[in-house]
């Protein structure tokens, strides 16, 4: 797909430019005269011309080639003005008016109306419902932001699906001297989505670093494929909002808790390595930073004038994958020359309260020499001047252009100046001791992402050769069906009535399980449909009296029984083996810890198919494995990751399997026996 | 104590003020002269005069009573100045002066020399290694920050062990319009500590919030004591520099890694109710709100202008203890007369990127009437001006004064000023949307607090008859001395060597434990000296030989061997229980799990002894609880707690037991059997 009409239009109309400065349209006319060289069109049934440019009755009089519209006329007109555009030849439409999905069904059946309009069509939109599109080079503001919002120009660019977050942060990031290449609203995301733009930006070289607020998908997998061909060589930062607040964290099918739940995200993120920010405020820092600079080393030096701010900078930094670099003995040496007689040569270094810029520089001079990230902690103390000292950091950054320098210049007043000088001059400044370390952890894992390998998925075959099922299947039906899943089924045979159980319970023998067969009752439990640990025939026989009324009791027919061998749950581990077909992220599975432990181990491992060499990987380092491994299982491990291909396998192939519930899977003696199953079908 | 000479001194000495304007001395007394309307001496040999004021060649030259002694001489002066002073009749002295404890053993021997002149003499001493102390009103700075920072005045109060971190807060909270009371740095605290000042500023009327940095305590106890005091009217806000990196967080006792411990920290400061900040941005939001707000309502109203803000302040909601509140009847119906027909009456309430300030002061006044907080989003948008929507907030704030409102404006150049307007008008506002909510999670869980009750601790009763151990006690002699624990411990008996088996294994029955008994080997499962599940004669016999043989290749004497029931672990759950004596705060036992779940279930349970109601309570209700409960053993709940109320009384009772360890504790069927207890007194 090419961007470029939309990103360098040669021309641009504006349907419902207003005289009226309050109407959205004006606001855009009044952007696009500032910022836009090329021409604009405005279009205005009632006027000959606007802020002095002469306008069109509608968008057939303009006799030229338009390259985007941008469209601001109230919602019920809108589809007549597409449809106007599509006829002239307008290749980017972009639709500021609200009143569509976001304000009920009425706006929802306008919104499918031009979904229905827009099917095959060459022409592309953008919204509706959105604050609209900017670009700094060659510079246009499509957008209703006030005109005395200036961007700079810079390298990161903005996607959101929040008008108010990107105009808040577009905002913000003035003072914080953020300089953006392109910013777009997508609103609604009627047609061009999140995924076609990453794309986009993926392609710009005007961009190095790409931000994202991100509230939901609709094509998550088409999605993954761009963020991951994204971080490939910039950095993608996703800011999720929405976190789902369902508890029932175990729940990975069926109940479909799990559509959109902030762990899949997670997951998913973290597979197409793009980093997750957990605020506007940490977004913002690295919105500034991700374009300019790469990490190579985990390892850091932290240098202050202060030991409370080494600490509160060492404490964030245990919280992260990076590490306190260890001197050489070159370093040492060189530092000992530099230092006042008796200072510690540690990391955090701490060059004293009465640290003049010389100081500083020299002491930065010689740990830049290692060539690690350097984070420079200053406090406004006695001796050191402010300005000096960051005229002496932004020395030693250009003269080590290879070593990354960030600092942290705290307190208000006193620094204000030389944090603007530092940044002025590229060196990352920030306020608090914390920020710069953050940062540099979220960099450096973005350096360490490589594409995902798939080689244990494709190399699992399973047989797909019965044919999808067409309802939920239960119990044996369903330990049938998911014979080659390549963990042990437990034992069970399918017996009509009592007069059955004679022979069935020579294969089986005792302990056993009885259980209620009923199509109707999946929670076959709940209703007391299942007796445990039956040791001798007498039993068995108080057994099918017991299901039998229950069955009545509860009104579900008694279709059967099934017969299994008794495995004791409680002198093993539980494990849950689920899969679900996710709305935007198509089939996750997941392994979870059960029974007793499930109160206290908040803990499912989620995996988006294909699955990953690199998830694989992961579940062997989980706690889940270490649990599993620790309970005397080790082999156990390898048994339930491979499950979890073949089942995200089987999910894949059987279009109409919604979910898959394993659960109980017990595992004692690298032996893994699954007591309960459940396959789930679309309707 | 009385503080009041130090708060509110008639006259002010400044030892070691230097014509030298670059040396501390000089800063101080120009600090003096600037902000303090009582008599100041400077005290310098060499000069007639200093910055106008008439100076004294020594402390006992002045005539008049001197109230406060601020002694910036080189370290090694330190204590000739001290005992001047001490002779002058000087009421409190504050040591600026470098050079002690903080530079290695000659500066803490110079520190010892300090304390030990102290003993017993009336003056009183703040530092040394400080940056000194400063109040409001009345107005005096005797610290060496640069005379261009100055703090507003207000009713925060900030104690610091770190210089470079107290700096730095007062430079910034001029910007964000934090108003002080009283600053602190307390430095090495070689007299006056943390705790005597949390106590003069609760009992200072001008405070109504202290902030504190600590890094670590001399005096937990009596610390504990100055904190739960304060917060029953103050809310103390501390930020902990120095987080343990130890990972070995299941090793409650013997290896001292529990001695400052964080998750120890925590557990004092939650029961006395303090609010830990989790950095100092956070800090200096708490600062600045703190002594204005109290939130009595954890039910809250978000009110925006945009749907993506609404979604990140619910995001961070869901991380608190907060919930969104419903409205009533009233509200819905006066929310439908204020808002356009078709607005969605939710909260977060959108009333819309068109929203202009009359509707944020319509919706605003509907909600304000439920009288819960409410927290309003602004975001630079089409129609809402920031300034009239600020104006508007600050009318309502004001017509409803019962009502906490807090604003959060997202932006920069477009709403700086807005924000400033409101924070004149004593309305706390923010630039982000997570903001906010932390600050009302923060305050309302302050205002649960109360202090703590002791009614089951002090129920409990234990024997205390036997001799305090002068010897580390392992297996069967710790058994015997914790019988009382409430706890069943296995079943064991001393036996010299083979030939007393018979007789033993009478009593305990197969299968058993054999284990070594020797002083020198507390880790008995290490060194091969446990031999478990024997079944029969033959394996014990067996099992002899095996021990005899390990104690041999371990080189430690064998002096017997102990003979226990054998308990299957594996099939119960295994509990770590323990106990040790911190260096800050005394007792603290604790409660974990162990086993194959402590790979995954990174959960210690702290308890300080005395323990109170709240932790009982809080036990309850803990994961390792209902764990506990899940596995079948709802009783065994009740015994761990008992026993480790016992635990903690055993352990404050004995002086010389600095830890005792009982690991593992299997429960099964609600049985609590301990296999292995250790005992470990001080040399």
């Amino acid at each position: 797909m090419d961007f470029n009409a939309l990103f360098n239009p040669t021309s641009i109309a504006v349907v419902g430019a207003s005289r009226d400065p309050n109407k959205i349209g004006s606001a855009i006319l009044k952007n696009l005269r500032i910022t836009y060289r090329g021409k604009i069109f405005p279009i205005n049934p009632f006027t000959e011309e606007l802020q002095g440019v002469k306008t069109y009755k509608n968008l057939g009089m303009v006799k030229e080639p338009i390259d985007v519209a941008v469209i601001a006329v109230p919602a019920n007109g809108v589809l007549g003005v597409l449809k106007q555009a599509e006829k002239k030849g307008v290749k980017f439409a972009v639709i500021i008016s609200a009143g569509f999905k976001e304000v009920g069904p009425e706006g929802a059946k306008r919104e499918e109306e031009i979904k229905r309009f827009l099917v095959g069509k060459k022409m592309r939109v953008i919204g509706p419902n959105c604050l609209g599109i900017m670009n700094m080079d060659p510079p246009y503001n499509a957008t209703f932001i006030d005109p005395i919002v200036k961007p700079l120009e810079g390298n990161a660019a903005i996607i959101s699906q929040s008008g108010a977050i990107m105009s808040a942060m577009i905002d913000a990031a003035i003072d914080k001297r953020i300089g953006f290449s392109k910013m777009i609203s997508v609103g609604n995301a009627v047609d061009v989505d999140e995924a076609e733009l990453v794309h986009a930006l993926t392609d710009d070289p005007n961009t190095n670093a790409i931000f994202l607020y991100l509230e939901g998908l609709i094509n998550g997998r088409e999605f993954l494929r761009a963020a991951a061909k994204a971080s490939e060589t910039k950095p993608l930062l996703i800011l999720k909002g929405g976190i789902s607040t369902d508890g029932s964290r175990a729940v990975i099918s069926h109940t479909g808790s799990l559509s959109g739940d902030n762990t899949v995200y997670e997951a998913a993120f973290k597979r197409v390595g793009a980093i997750k920010v957990k605020d506007m405020e940490t977004a913002l820092l690295l919105l500034r930073d991700a374009p300019k600079i790469r990490i190579k080393s985990n390892e850091i030096v932290i240098l202050t004038n202060g030991g409370g701010n080494g600490i509160l900078a060492t404490d964030s930094l245990s919280e992260t994958g990076l590490t306190l670099a260890k001197y050489n003995n070159n370093t040492i040496k060189e530092l000992e020359r530099v230092l006042p007689r008796g200072t510690e040569i540690g990391n955090p270094l701490d060059i004293r309260g009465d640290a003049s810029q010389a100081r500083y520089r020299d002491s930065l001079k010689s740990v830049a020499r290692m060539n690690k990230p350097v984070i420079v902690l200053f406090s406004p103390q006695e001796v050191a001047m402010p300005i000096e000292t960051a005229k002496e950091i932004i020395n030693v950054s250009a003269e080590f252009s290879d070593v990354t320098i960030l600092a942290a210049f705290m307190g208000g007043t006193r620094v204000e100046k030389s944090r603007l000088l530092l940044l002025e001059n590229m060196v990352p400044v920030y306020s608090f001791p914390d920020e710069p370390v953050k940062v540099v952890d979220a960099l450096y894992k973005y350096g360490l992402y490589r594409p995902p390998s798939f080689s244990t998925y494709e190399k699992t075959k399973i047989s797909i050769t019965k044919l999808s099922p067409k309802t939920n299947l239960f119990g044996l039906k369903a330990a049938t069906f998911l014979k080659g899943l390549g963990i042990d089924i437990t034992k069970g045979v399918y017996i009509k009535g009592q007069k059955d159980a004679k022979a069935a319970i020579k294969e089986i023998g005792f302990p056993c399980v009885l259980k209620i067969y009923s199509g109707e009752a999946p929670h076959k439990n709940r209703i007391g449909g299942v007796v445990t640990n039956i040791i001798n025939e007498t039993e068995l026989n108080k057994a099918f009296g017991t299901i039998a009324e229950a069955a009545k009791i509860n009104k579900v027919p008694l279709q059967g029984y099934e017969l299994y061998k008794h495995i004791e749950n409680s002198t093993g581990i539980e494990i849950i083996l689920g899969g679900h077909k996710d709305k935007q992220f198509g089939t996750v599975v997941g392994i979870g810890v059960g029974g007793v432990n499930v109160e206290a181990i908040n803990q499912m491992f989620h995996m988006i198919a294909p699955i990953t060499d690199e998830d694989v990987n992961a579940f062997k380092e989980s706690g889940i494995a270490k649990i599993v491994a620790a309970s005397g299982s080790p082999q156990a491990v390898n048994t339930l990751i491979d499950s979890a291909i073949r089942l995200a396998k089987i999910m894949d192939k059987y279009e109409r399997i919604t979910d898959i519930d394993i659960n109980p899977v017990v595992i004692k003696d690298n032996t893994t026996s699954a007591l309960d199953l459940k396959i789930f079908v679309r309707a």
